[in-house]
């Protein structure tokens, strides 16, 4: 179900504007080369409604947000443009700056995609700012014992933000209002390397860049070559007894060499 | 006739100053580092024409251009001292604000090598601003059948601008006003990883920073050692049927381990 | 010794705010999640004192430093939590506003450790900026014949900041008022990579962050993991034959394979 979405990633080579943090923005750039698509990074508020206008999808991830003049200049041109924008909001729980940022950034714009870990994702539909880190919370982890009822949560908030939502985590949740999908795939490790989140975001925008008009079935085949792929990295890294890098190594070149029949086989979702 | 260029090189382990974009800043450092020189990266304007004068060449990169500032005010001060100043105007023809950018630079300062993909070079000698992300497009790719046509525009942009120019593509060329060297090395997964021209732009500073009396030599010498290490490293990556980022890592691994001999006997120019 | 200082980093899973530069930072993270801690970057002043507050270290590093408002406003933070401060001052002896931007750092906070190679230490000792690059120039280089009275200097320099004085280089020296401990671990070859330097202040912050109690010890623990480590990643590197990205790859591998043991094992100090 998912090969047109993967034949129109390749047939259009969809161009990424991404305005996203520094810590990961390389593997951000290479990921999205990877999955068929490239990437344009330009900061710059006076230039980015310009470069945004040639793209096909527009990424905003907060990881090191400051000012977020250009984040909404080039949001609301994508929005008359009727691109795909996919918002990141990274660590969103951790500071009443970044919560502030992300209701900034919404009431500028509609969101296609908001990607997250289930604490981001929380902070965002409460509001609060008690999160340490940028990482998920032990308590909020998500098992088989609460993915039904966070997969309804995520069922709300697509209501509310008119978004596709995309929580990552041991359960990866792919909702929109009236569909959830839930993707047992991906390996631990993938918390062990910084930007797994920021890439599967990256990635999102290549996929929904290349599939404007089915952004749920767009997120969820990224959502699965992300796990896909983590998984092939996964014996990749353990065959060579490697470490973190190593899997950081695989994990980018799985997704440049995986095919979507691979995909397709490995793939565990279910649909609720 | 490469071999002074090296030896240069290293014996004086050339300082390069780069004001860069941070997508690609950490394998610039890295591929600086691999080639025999020394990076450093300074970008406020109070302390970069103090920086730059310890050099031995100046990058400025346009990736994630800005301000502009200390790009000026390093330049400036580099043109005084007799420093090399290599300028890669990436993507400049994707934003009326990059154009504007460049031309302010070129304003303000001599460089001594401009270099960049062909609809880059092209948006530069034309002033247009019609260019989709950062690679160069289809329509303008440089073939067997427009090459000495393009090496001819090479020229003429050299007279222009006063810098030996530098086009990256299937096929490189470097010229000044009278020569153009195409160099047929390379390998088209360089183009799946981001960087690969920024790397190129890098290693500019270094050879030419180790070379300040043999700009066109040291751009050669430069863009050869880039072609070569590109087909050693794809030979790697497809021994051990790896990926874009295992050819990424085999890259600048290449270019700390190959030797002058290597890439002189590897090297496919023309002259004309 | 040591063992203690292991365990409460894999007990606590340190937090460490970086406000670092954008050359090695993605590098940083990697090797706090590497060594067991957890990285947050955050950059904005007005969030810093909120994000660092739920940490349990910060580390700043000078090697892109601008406006400090950020740095500041977080030291200070950390200072009245008491959590651990660990500073990186990249090239401070490189131009005048790095002089200027260290002394108001160390104006505005107290920091637990410095960590730097020993032109860095010196400038800090000195306030002298006439260095070019941001390595350790020929003249200053630590050698067995100098070791003894670079150790009686940071034990002086010590006395002076109130801090844990790290000096990377042939022999690495850690060393409080009292004691100092001379490391003969690591690779000639971790000067030719980018981030060696900052990788171990980062790993300083995760070993801190788990040690607050005894800083100088974590501090010794750090600096011998990163020697091992380098050495383990030579051996690796050059059994595949390769380069300085191979070597990288494995330096921060080894960092999240290596154990106690092993490090316990390999680690030469002398305590003088």
């Amino acid at each position: 179900m998912l090969d047109k979405v993967f034949q129109n990633i390749n047939r259009i080579n969809p161009i990424v504007h991404c305005i996203t943090n520094f810590v990961t923005v390389n593997d951000c750039a290479n990921i999205i080369l990877a999955c068929g698509g490239s990437p344009t990074m330009a900061y710059d508020f006076r230039e980015v409604a310009d470069i945004t206008s040639k793209t096909n999808a527009l990424v905003l991830n907060m990881g090191t947000v400051s000012d977020n003049d250009a984040m909404i200049t080039a949001g609301r041109r994508s929005n008359e443009l009727n691109h795909p924008v996919i918002i990141d909001p990274v660590g969103v729980g951790g500071s009443r700056f970044r919560v502030d940022t992300f209701r900034q950034l919404a009431d500028s714009m509609q969101f296609s995609v908001i990607r997250g870990n289930i604490s981001e994702i929380k902070a965002i539909a409460t509001g609060k700012s008690d999160i340490r880190g940028v990482d998920a919370t032990e308590a909020d982890k998500i098992t088989e014992n609460n993915v039904y009822e966070i997969a309804a949560m995520a069922k709300q908030l697509s209501i509310k933000m008119k978004s596709v939502i995309v929580i990552s985590g041991p359960i990866d949740i792919v909702a929109n209002k009236e569909i959830a999908y839930l993707v047992r795939n991906g390996h631990p490790i993938m918390a062990k390397i910084t930007g797994s989140g920021c890439m599967s975001t990256a990635m999102l925008g290549a996929f929904c860049g290349g599939n404007p008009d089915d952004i749920l079935e767009a997120s969820l085949a990224s959502t699965v070559t992300m796990g896909v792929c983590g998984e092939l990295a996964y014996e990749k890294t353990a065959a060579a007894r490697g470490g973190t890098m190593t899997f950081r190594l695989h994990l980018i070149d799985q997704v440049s060499l995986v095919t979507p029949e691979i995909i397709c086989e490995m793939m565990r979702i279910e649909k609720i």
